[in-house]
């Protein structure tokens, strides 16, 4: 393979999702492609580190409206009084796309991993997280994790962690039970519990 | 192929999840197969008739206590305030082996679909339901179907139908949420709602 | 669970390629299905070992034609001069159904494993192909084996047995090459050399 | 989602094998990318249009050793009175890597769809390969295409094209039987028949 491909091939297949046998064909691709397809692709990644930068407040990567602030963080409309603490990026376009939520955001960029001893486990924005927890006129902190091992954990820690700093905010988890398109027979036992714990008269 | 095998290939191809190819492997297994693993097989397909019959009270399958009673219709350590309704035998079997129910079961045997017209997509024990939710007693009737289209049409048609029966018992559905394992950017909007409205504190 | 369920159950999931969950739709659908299905299922299981037996010329299952022989073997109109030894029964129907072959059969049973010693690792029926290779008026013997190391193997042992036993008939292998459908750029290095020795002017 | 990393997520869903959900998570990765890897990445990108070019003669794309002629078609070791045929550039690299072939190449680009008639239905480059077929010295055409419909009917209609062209030259197809792996079983009745009429004695 001469080295101009081998090179890009090598460099793709580093990108998440891609193995080598699809590295190969995007690259069999670009040698085929419009010279503007690969102009305008070049232009666009360059695009990226100049207008996307990551949110001072949120830690979100967005275009900054003003001060090295993301839109989301920027928007007067949206109600101040609560803070939903999620993992990662998608997970805000997530919430987003639902359309049902209206408050702040905080992204924790990683989950604490179960096989760290407590001091190192710690999340890299914990600190910042509890910075921000202190602010006034919070009412509740939402800490919306994966319902797994790690994601729960997370929320116990920083549980503990959040108490003493957030002293007039409530700390909730979301709801668990039964998800849309759930069986009753294949449901596990722990979500057949929180169905049962949470169940209403309403519907 | 002898006549032998293909009659008994066909009728092995209308059991529930198997395909011609598989019944095929299962006929090859059987022609191998000791003798007293067939006769076995033959006993026991015939103890199934004899032994289990259709509880006249709840509607499963099972082994008769006494009177055509199942072994939980004549548990006396059950809660007699609560009744949970579902769809089929394995919904049973699933909650059981939760062990986080103690109370009574109603198999209704089959969801209403969609499809069809109120009057003629009665499921067919609802009115065998209806007379069940009179008993002195009870307290609550938990609907516990999937939650497709069809799981919650059946649970909002039974609550009208049993609103005036039942005169004292409250009429639930589960509780929605994340499942166990479920992510935060794949869950579907509805899952999102139903998680933020449920959230809690306690965790 | 009651026990004339749990031990159907069980017996059925012995069966090849079905699970303990496969196994309790089954018996849910057994418990419902009608009294003539199960009679017709009891009896045909009965008739399997009444009117098939395993053929004392060629091993395959089959109603018996006359002397314990199978319809193959007393066909008159099949090639005598040809015989090809297969792994199993089911690679007989494989090959009857493509309609190209009209020779003798001979099922071996089993390949001989590759991590057995050579003494041991016979197949067990290879003494019995060994005197049937020794019949006149053979030609041919077509060792028709999957493409595996099993198969290899088991073809390069019987070959070395069948050369001296088999005085006047070829032993052959299949061809290889690219099978129906194949890609010339995932094809395998062994294919693509094959299919390249194996190139054809006719087409 | 801002406007940056939409145009780049629609830029990136047009590559071969993406899909709009794996276009966010190569966009989320490159967000965070060190700035040395989106440098390298856009240098490679540029270094594919200046260091490969396509061959004027195999029309592969390919480093030019010299006069606009690739690797392969300048290399004098390779076997002159042989060309191969293939689909595609990915063909040639998995024959390459057999290390099987030693002769030289034609891609054709494209393989003649079923669905069209015979006149539009030309692979583009079929006036090309007539040129090449005249020229002196050549002894075998070999007609490498996956052996799907369009693999053969491309075959087919080329070897009417080539006959009166390549006067000396035989024209052949990769030989077709039971690839690496297959199974008697499961083997279509083509590919039976193919393994039978190529049997062969030596192994």
């Amino acid at each position: 393979m001469p080295k101009a491909i081998e090179e890009l091939t090598a460099l793709i297949a580093e990108l998440p999702g891609l193995g080598p046998r699809q590295a190969r064909r995007i690259v069999q691709y670009l040698l085929r492609a419009q010279p503007s397809y690969k102009k305008k692709l070049i232009e666009r990644i360059e695009a990226l580190s100049e207008h996307i930068a990551q949110c001072t407040r949120c830690y979100r990567y967005d275009e900054m409206a003003q001060n090295k602030l993301c839109s989301l963080c920027t928007n007067e409309n949206r109600d101040a009084t609560t803070l939903m603490v999620v993992e990662k990026d998608v997970d805000v376009e997530g919430v987003e796309a639902s359309g049902i939520y209206k408050g702040q955001y905080f992204v924790l960029g990683t989950l604490m991993p179960l096989t760290e001893t407590r001091k190192t486990a710690q999340a890299p924005r914990t600190t910042l997280l509890k910075e921000r927890a202190t602010e006034k006129g919070l009412r509740e902190i939402i800490l919306a994790f994966a319902t797994t091992p790690e994601g729960d954990y997370t929320a116990r820690e920083l549980k503990t962690e959040l108490e003493t700093a957030a002293r007039g905010a409530n700390i909730t988890i979301l709801g668990r039970g039964l998800s849309l398109g759930a069986e009753i027979e294949y449901a596990d036992r722990e979500t057949l519990r929180n169905a049962l714990q949470n169940r209403r008269a309403e519907f």
